[in-house]
């Protein structure tokens, strides 16, 4: 019984979750390979649609997502990850969640209080030459591209 | 500050999750009209990929979301429901929640027990005439539709 990886162009959503709290973190995309990267490394591991290459959470910032637990759901085309997070927060805008806006009166408002400085912490990374797990384009910089967004 | 549908073909992924629990209950998608109708209704309505069309949750079955709190994420192209779930499942296959099944030694195994019986919710509304909020397609039948899939 395999995910069914083609109802969405090779993927399938992935829900985010934190193992402890069961707050939902963010959520992603991964393809086939992806996801096999995340069960054997034990870390979350992406397909970035906008760089269309694997993306391993964290491989800048640090703040990676150790796998505690997958379900898939009845359609075998979404997964649930429950992590542990690694670091301050999964958000790339220095959020611990991604989903840090809650609509109120019709208006997104932001009612979470960042948890790190985002510009700091991608700063100090932007030197890395490793660009992600088995990237497939070497040109783009990786850290350019986490901090235009967690979820790509 | 508006989602953005653009990026995946006029939807943005919805993350369904117990107010009270936590639990992740299943994953859908929204055009612009579903997610007004959510907000506007307070019953959490999607767009079904396969049908292209609105599909209210529980039309048939009864057991619709009650919206207690909207999340977006960074990238504003997907949003978190906190709901109520009345009924005793929202999976169309019988469980609580859509994700019944673990990944366990490399296989899915489902971890769950089924909350109700699929064939006789689905069974008693299979004469219902009314077949979706706003439907655009009134050929299919939403009670055959909805049994193939909670999300679709």
């Amino acid at each position: 019984m395999n995910l069914d990886f083609q109802k969405s162009d090779g993927l399938v959503t992935a829900v985010i979750q934190d193992h402890a709290t069961g707050r939902v973190l963010m959520v992603g995309y991964m393809n086939e390979e992806a996801f096999r990267l995340t069960v054997e490394t034990g870390f979350a591991t992406f397909y970035s649609r906008s760089r269309r290459k694997l993306w391993l959470k964290g491989e800048s910032s640090g703040h990676r997502l150790v796998v505690k637990e997958i379900s898939t759901d009845c359609d075998l085309d979404a997964v649930l990850v429950k992590v542990e997070a690694l670091g301050p927060g999964v958000c790339h805008e220095g959020y611990q969640s991604c989903f840090f806006r809650r609509l109120e009166n019709g208006q997104w408002t932001v009612t979470d209080e960042r948890t790190y400085d985002p510009a700091t912490v991608y700063q100090s990374s932007s030197t890395s030459t490793t660009e992600s797990v088995q990237s497939r384009d070497s040109v783009q910089s990786r850290d350019q591209r986490e901090r235009s967004g967690a979820k790509q």
